[in-house]
């Protein structure tokens, strides 16, 4: 077995986990590759170190929050690694164990008793670029309070056109994620769609649509000068221009998560209450 | 061909052209039923009056609004005859022509050029009795202002524990109707899923789930001595009481409509126009 | 000083807490009297037992949650006797005192060390009958999920005509309690104010208004045959017929509350926590 | 009578109307002063060509949408010159006159048959500046889905902590703009409060909250090191950082508007349709 590890660099408690968790490793035999990012921070395991979009490994465990999870997956978003994602942030709706727990969990993983889960990930083609959004893409006005002029095209029929500061396109995995504060639905990860959400829309009739996941969304900004930006899971950021090309539709590339429990509304019931998200 | 006849009854202009779509089958040779309802309203075509849910033939026409639909399909749920509905009414999101082109329509129909669009139904089992739903099974406290304590659990998991006024079901087809009213999503009908939306929660963070329609959903009251009611596509009303069994899952039957145009988004934002829904 | 004793009944250490509260302030020479249906249901202190609306003391607790409260200033709502309020529910935005700090903040009361808070009520003249709402007057269809089509006019002038399930005309002290599950805005008591709230509106544009508590608001039933029926703080119901005349205004009498400590946020926040409605 | 004019000059029907009116003034003697920026671009009038700031006239009239309007009130906002917008744009909450009726309405504007009606502004504090604003203030996030941490103070008490994309501190008078779209209620002019709407909120427990016109309200960031952008009615931008001083309150100066005809409500509604924003 190979893992590789990757973590959140700006918490103390997270470097320090991830050390124990590398030494654990090392002391089963497992072959262990560390993100180079880490093993600098550290000055150690220099042997070890990889950057993350090379990483060839079994499993790759990620300490720190859902960012974390968000930006390791988006070095590896076409290799179906599945990420193993121990929680040091406040919600962590990616991450599936909790930091009093690593160590058992480790050894239920490395026994092989887990699952692998495959969530679809949203494919954001920009003019010639291609890139994967595991919760959302999101557009915005690049002018605080300046809205944008927008239409939204779903397989060739114009579904919306609207002023908004905003546009979200999310994965039922994002449901929970932006998409939630912009007042989208939840959607269970079994439903085939992708939801557009506004965001302040100018007129107050708009609401989230759900569409299919087999659908292609074009999305055509409609006022020639103005600019907008792209936020891709948070991570990336793009400029949108007039008269660019952008086509959302489902990638063939699915993100992978170790799973070592089931139930999806129970685990959005605990991250929620636990984030403060609901009660 | 064989082609069934209904109407609202409430609506001076909605029976006139019931009555000169009945004269126009005629003429063209075609074997009318006519609902009996409207053939004990107009005292006339008394060998073709037949009970809606007795008709069985290959279309039937439905003059009105979607509450005109809704109450035919409720007859009809479980027996595939498309309808194809002429609208009467403000909006009628599920009707096809409007009155200005029926007699055009009508012709096209005749001859064949048309396609029957399926949409998914709601089944609604409450103890041993069983309905369909088009748009939604509404379940609502029998006190204003007093609310429901209720459960829903889906897939044999909890997934929400809530006060409110109430709470609806929804299929996408419902999403346009009183979903929306309550603050949910629009959902294309091509994705498979079913809307669970709070009427006025008590906790604000209540939101509306999209579950997917494979999805088997139990509604438990959780206080004893209150009562709720559910209304069935606006339409039919049954008393729940505490203990209930009540479940919610796809209909094995479908609801066909005769289709003479296509696109979703385009007929969904004329209608919302149209009905002043949005602008 | 005379000391009235009001008690949710279906509540065990309600009634308890209360028996313990006469008895101290009997003890301590106190003047008490005992609203009726508590004295009965206790089978005890019937000579101190008086119908709520004929109480004339200097204070009235009331022992139980917010219904209590508002329950007993519905049989008050013109003296201006200030109430004391023991949570004995689950939020009690209405309550002063919890359980654990009963006594020692009776001895304060007793010392006279307390603030009478003033709370706007709204007038609610229906027909010939006038009553006062601390909270709100909800307004709702008589069938579930048909809607009553309404017009709005404040201060003559037409302000909304909708359709929706029901509206709600609420004070600022209200605005945490039902008005809120429909939508409505947290309004501070120091604002001098009215919200008007739809339930379930059919048009998705209609926003809570918050109109002047100087102005009229008249409301109208626009279809005639359909009743609705008006909820006055959860308390009292009428039945509300077209043509009938139904205006809302200040009313010329506050409610009164001893208060013990300051902080509308805190409260607030507090209780919201509590109950679980924010986190 | 002395007439200031300014115009919006991206929009060459805008310009022409605004000649004709600089003309028709000048036939009735009046004494005009023009807007610097108009008379550059009109490369004509040069000698009565005056800073919109030094403008010291009866009237000035506005001639394009809300946020000409907004424009001028900003370099005005202290000196009550009542303001008369012309509508060129596509709803115009603040503009009094259509172009269609222009010159009818001048001659009754010259007669004197008009009101002055005054509108409360908010005072934005942000260290050392003061700056008024007649809509809003909206504090963003500098990074579009990167969150801020805020804490709001009214009065010296805590009113809400939250994680946001942002914050409007809106005036009645904005409660038809960005506040809106946010989710915001329609708040009647004649309420004294401010508006606190939070945009894209972590928590979903959040709600507007309105408070009274006489509270001070306070704003901090409490995360060091991230920054934010105060947008002043849209025209103008602040940086905003960690410790810096902000308070908001009702500013001593009105804006003024010249009011030929009266009803709020039937306005909004007029302007809402026209807008699109309600049908």
């Amino acid at each position: 077995m190979k893992i590789g590890v990757v973590s959140r660099l700006d918490m103390e408690e997270s470097i320090q986990l991830t050390e124990e968790i590398i030494e654990f490793l090392l002391k089963k035999d497992i072959e262990v590759l560390i993100d180079k990012s880490v093993s600098e921070y550290l000055n150690k395991y220099q042997n070890m170190a990889t950057p993350l979009e090379e990483m060839d490994t079994d499993i790759i465990i990620a300490v720190g929050g859902d960012g974390t999870i968000l930006r390791a997956q988006s070095f590896i978003s076409s290799k179906n690694i599945p990420l193993l994602g121990i929680n040091m942030g406040t919600v962590g709706f990616l991450t599936e164990i909790d930091p009093e727990h690593v160590f058992e969990s480790l050894e239920q993983v490395l026994t092989g008793e887990y699952e692998v889960e495959k969530r679809t990930q949203l494919q954001f083609k920009h003019n010639k670029e291609i890139s994967n959004a595991l919760n959302e893409v999101v557009i915005m006005t690049r002018k605080p309070a300046k809205m944008l002029h927008m239409e939204i095209i779903v397989d060739d029929e114009v579904a919306e056109v609207l002023k908004a500061d905003g546009l979200i396109i999310s994965t039922p995995n994002g449901s929970t994620a932006y998409s939630m504060s912009a007042g989208g639905p939840i959607v269970d990860p079994q439903v085939a769609a992708f939801i557009i959400v506004p965001i302040c829309p100018f007129k107050l009739g708009h609401r989230p649509i759900v569409v299919s996941e087999d659908s292609e969304i074009k999305f055509k900004l409609l006022r020639e000068g103005k600019k907008a930006i792209a936020v891709i899971d948070g991570q990336s950021e793009e400029e949108i221009n007039y008269m660019d090309e952008i086509i959302f539709s489902k990638s063939d590339d699915k993100a992978c998560f170790v799973r070592l429990s089931t139930g999806f509304y129970r685990k959005i019931r605990e991250k929620l209450i636990k984030g403060g998200i609901i009660d």
